[in-house]
């Protein structure tokens, strides 16, 4: 299925604009997994079970396996969320960004290897980067515009000109990406929820175009301004992603218990201030 | 020790200006290779053993390692060219680019798992997602400026003002590192073969910062402008990346004697130009 199709279809069935991030850090994993063979599957797994009904779209966070030699779990978890979860889309966080025919590998890995539904990529290389992922026309393709940290402005906040006489960086590659870079409707964006008069502007400038939001619990992003200033005109349009708050809610055996009543509060805070 | 000696070092004593990629794609490979479980490690194993004297870093791509399920390869072969040809610094080229928590595990990737003496790093998301990186004092980090894609001037071309009135993207990167994000002295740049002025201009924005330029070879880039536009002072500062020239040369079981001999040509034509 279309990874649009099946995101519109998860934000409408279970009225979520949730994405839960899988950041599995081996310091803060709950004490009776730590030191096991599989310690970081596992987490995932009861995570995942414990929160898919309340979730848009997972979104594990590649560096996370890689740092720990953890390909396989990595490759075992997104399996076991297809199969157990097929309604719910999985977006590999992977932000690569390379010249063509690396990124054609970057491709393969992300899609083939790991079966993601989506990618995040960089844009900073260009159109020429992007485009080997388009070859797979089932996938999504969510660049980075403007970033959650405090030093996405570095760059991001740079003003680059345009036909109005000033425009920033990320502006225009919200623009570029909307009006010319998805020509096959399969893009979306990272705007971080630190900024919420930028998710307002990206908005402006992207139609209803998905906007995948870190930035909430651990990073300090407020959810109303969130909402207000990303849902596009049907209420729906934002994945809203929460990471540590949820995973490390509880260190005890109950994590995915207590992980499941912060998705459920988180989910429902954000749900409180959608359009209706 | 530290990467801008050994690499200082790898310059004098080899007397070359050479980065050999190893980006092992699997449809390339000699024909006696292919199906083997180990086939990426013993291409590159033997790439590396014919061209090591010759070359001042080896800089493997992750991506066609990644693709092929091969990190165990890759370790295999970074613990290799440490054991065998410990002279030779390696550049892990990856790309990475995430907020500090997310580049705290990428550095561990790089750096502890992989064992790599330099990675390759996104500026798109700011200092503090670089950061990270410089934790680890002896590594280098050499971010893409003005990278050797057509694309690349989608978003680096674009004029950000600037104190001068007048500056485009890749110049605001090539000064925010070497003024700014350098204080660790452990910065490089990427600039591609194929935009020589490029290479003029940020060399003339960042003294002798070390530039490792892709682009010669399969991209089409020139050796001559490249050389007279990128090197320092003293004749160096430029690690010149040539990968498939190099690797493909032959097909058959002659492919790391045919390698030898591009790379020797490679080296030779870059030496020609260099001032004495």
């Amino acid at each position: 299925m279309h990874f649009m199709t099946a995101l519109k279809a998860a934000w409408r069935q279970r009225d979520s604009l949730l994405c839960v991030g899988l950041d599995p850090d081996p310091a803060k994993l709950p004490a009776h997994l730590a030191g096991q063979p599989e310690a970081i599957f596992e987490f995932c797994r009861e995570i995942v079970d414990a929160t898919a009904d309340l979730a848009c779209c997972f979104k594990p966070q590649i560096a996370y396996f890689a740092a720990q030699r953890a390909e396989d779990q990595l490759e075992a978890l997104i399996e076991h969320i297809h199969r157990r979860h097929p309604e719910v889309p999985v977006i590999l966080d992977a932000k690569r960004g390379d010249i063509g025919s690396t990124a054609e590998q970057y491709a393969i890995e992300a899609f083939e290897r790991y079966g993601a539904d989506a990618i995040t990529v960089s844009p900073y290389m260009g159109r020429d980067s992007v485009e080997p992922y388009f070859a797979y026309p089932d996938k999504g393709v969510i660049l980075l515009c403007r970033t959650s940290n405090a030093g996405g402005s570095d760059l991001q906040f740079l003003d680059v000109g345009g036909p109005a006489g000033q425009e920033r960086l990320f502006e225009r590659v919200a623009r570029l990406v909307a009006e010319e870079w998805n020509t096959g409707g399969n893009c979306g964006l990272v705007v971080g929820a630190t900024f919420p008069d930028e998710i307002a502007r990206v908005r402006q400038l992207t139609g209803d175009l998905p906007l995948l939001v870190p930035g909430i619990g651990a990073q300090g992003g407020d959810i109303e301004a969130t909402v207000k200033a990303g849902c596009s005109a049907d209420g729906s349009g934002l994945m809203i992603s929460s990471s540590r708050a949820i995973l490390y809610a509880s260190r005890g055996e109950d994590f995915a218990e207590a992980a499941r009543r912060v998705a459920t509060a988180t989910r429902d805070a954000i749900n409180v201030h959608r359009p209706t």
